[in-house]
């Protein structure tokens, strides 16, 4: 390719769309002419990436042209939405790297996060590479770090899943801050069985129940024997990446009063011993990753803390307190940037220097 | 004995002592005479007890002499109170109850929650009984009851620790519902790196950083091999209630914006394999548990839901993803209720029936 090559980014107004125009505006500019799209309400909008303010273009009835002359396009849109237009952008020329969960599992389709497995990019059958959903990208580049050296051979995982991660566009968030209005001015709330459930009144938002001043067991739909959607997905999301199908990892996704960023406790044993010392250094020297573990010092990631940033942080790391093969650690990273929108750019970034 | 025994509560204005003011007149009232007892600053004043007013005496020079008659006494009192008068109160011939930190590693102090180890109770060189903390009051319900049918091999649990368990008295709670009013009206908090922080500001109360809109990796003080003191009591306290001194477990003990309620993350191997169903038949009929599990319709506890009531709350109860022999599950209960008053009360309703 001796010219610039074209980029569309589908989803483009909402909030992992935002993000993904930031992080274009601020990444090494590779890229020659940038197409937005959106759902047919928000087109005719305006947007800016790269110091310009552009149209947003409508996903719809006729609209396939639109994607004439694409290189590559990001798709950031609902399951439903990806699984309808992403081959119809291949159908036009472009390679898809898509973030929603209509590919993840299709053998066909490579699920890619570059720090871990970026030649997976290369190959991919239909022409579309799939990113992983945000918890699994909050914990993987760690995981996939230690296990480069040590071997992983079990994973327990507590998520404890942001507001943003839930609904459409900025439906979690809002549902938080409205029901945190309702809930913050009271003194009493909290302290009697269902009174945070009756401040916050039948309509919850996205969430399964009221998550102010509350943690919620669940995120997603019911999927099989008793796990959520979003606890198979981590599992299966991450055995696909690690290239471990029969990784022994149990998953659970809790649901806490956080507006954005990702936190994960993780248990990991190992086919070989551990040292902390060596998984520090690891750790240190991983892209993607930033170790911040001095916790007596009050140096551990926290959600607040990391939003907004690119990397996943690091914490809490030590020896599982029984077990010469297995660590404990804390991981926290942004749920729409490297949760979302940042891998599929550093996916893209990779892939459009073979085009 | 003859007469009805005399009855002590040291600590009794503080947020445990008031929940044990409210038990004693709800339960059978099987005391003579309560006496209660607090810190010099709070002597003088009242406090309502089976309907009536009573005085709190001080605790201080002198005051040895209010112990005299005293048959069991209750101490809800930090860990430096408690382990000054609770000799006191054994030399003047009383059973001390204890619920600090004072007394439970001692191995002539039983540590004893009811349901699971009710027998260790009568067993008392020093005259003390000792009860667990919040986090293993939340868990040990659950987890002895499928010991005792499944027989645990190994424990990894992450707590997620609500706010009234930190700092002394009601500051932990203090500490969330003025951080909560810095961030409640802001729309934008929560999406840039330490905006939270900077709104919350310098003082953060009990807690180790911003608590609201945040999650914190970090509960008491530095343990040994970058484990905090809660997870080490955790771990130890487990151990010595199932008596399983070599237990292997593994616990990462989180802070989260809820004022009083535990939950727990909990995933358990056993010796032997497990079903789903015949958990749910242990779990629905051991004491002290009340089993609420079907997520699809909604009904898993949550720490909103569940707060002011006493028994330990399980829903999510799985098969672990990938382990005949493993379980996942997640408990709620009262950190101050059974995670303190509660169990300490049934202890001494049970060791009166022995006195």
């Amino acid at each position: 390719m001796t010219s610039k090559p074209t980029l569309a980014v589908v989803g483009a107004t909402g909030a992992v769309g935002s993000a993904m125009l930031q992080m274009l505006t601020h990444h090494a500019d590779v890229w020659g002419e940038i197409r937005l799209f959106d759902s047919p309400g928000a087109a005719g909008s305006k947007a800016a990436v790269r110091g310009e303010e552009c149209e947003v273009l409508a996903l719809g009835e006729g609209s396939e042209e639109s994607f004439d002359g694409v290189d590559l396009a990001l798709f950031l849109v609902p399951e439903a939405v990806a699984a309808r237009w992403a081959p119809i952008a291949v159908a036009k020329g472009a390679v898809v790297v898509d973030t929603s969960t209509a590919f993840r599992g299709d053998p066909d389709v490579p699920l890619v996060v570059p720090e871990v497995n970026p030649h997976a990019a290369r190959v991919r059958p239909r022409g579309i590479v799939a990113s992983p959903g945000c918890t699994t990208l909050a914990l993987i580049a760690a995981v996939g770090a230690l296990h480069a050296e040590f071997g992983v051979a079990e994973l327990v995982v507590t998520a404890q899943q942001a507001a943003s991660g839930a609904g459409a566009g900025q439906a979690g968030v809002d549902a938080l801050r409205a029901q945190l209005g309702l809930v913050a001015g009271d003194g009493e709330l909290g302290t009697q069985p269902g009174d945070v459930r009756r401040a916050v009144g039948e309509d919850a938002g996205p969430f399964p129940g009221p998550l102010a001043l509350n943690v919620l067991p669940w995120s997603g739909t019911a999927g099989e024997d008793g796990a959520s959607s979003e606890e198979e997905r981590v599992r299966d999301e991450t055995r696909r990446v690690l290239g471990l199908p029969g990784l022994r990892i149990a998953v659970t996704c809790l649901r806490v009063p956080v507006v954005t960023g990702h936190s994960v406790s993780v248990h990991a044993r190992f086919e070989h011993p551990v040292t902390v010392g060596r998984a520090h250094e690891v750790l240190a020297t991983s892209p993607g990753v930033v170790l911040y573990d001095d916790p007596a010092a009050g140096d551990f990631p926290t959600p607040a803390d990391v939003v907004g940033t690119d990397p996943a942080w690091v914490g809490r790391v030590r020896r599982s307190m029984d077990d010469e093969r297995a660590l404990d650690f804390f991981v926290c990273a942004d749920n729409l940037r490297k949760g979302a929108a940042l891998n599929a750019l550093q996916i893209a970034e990779s892939v459009v220097t073979d085009l």
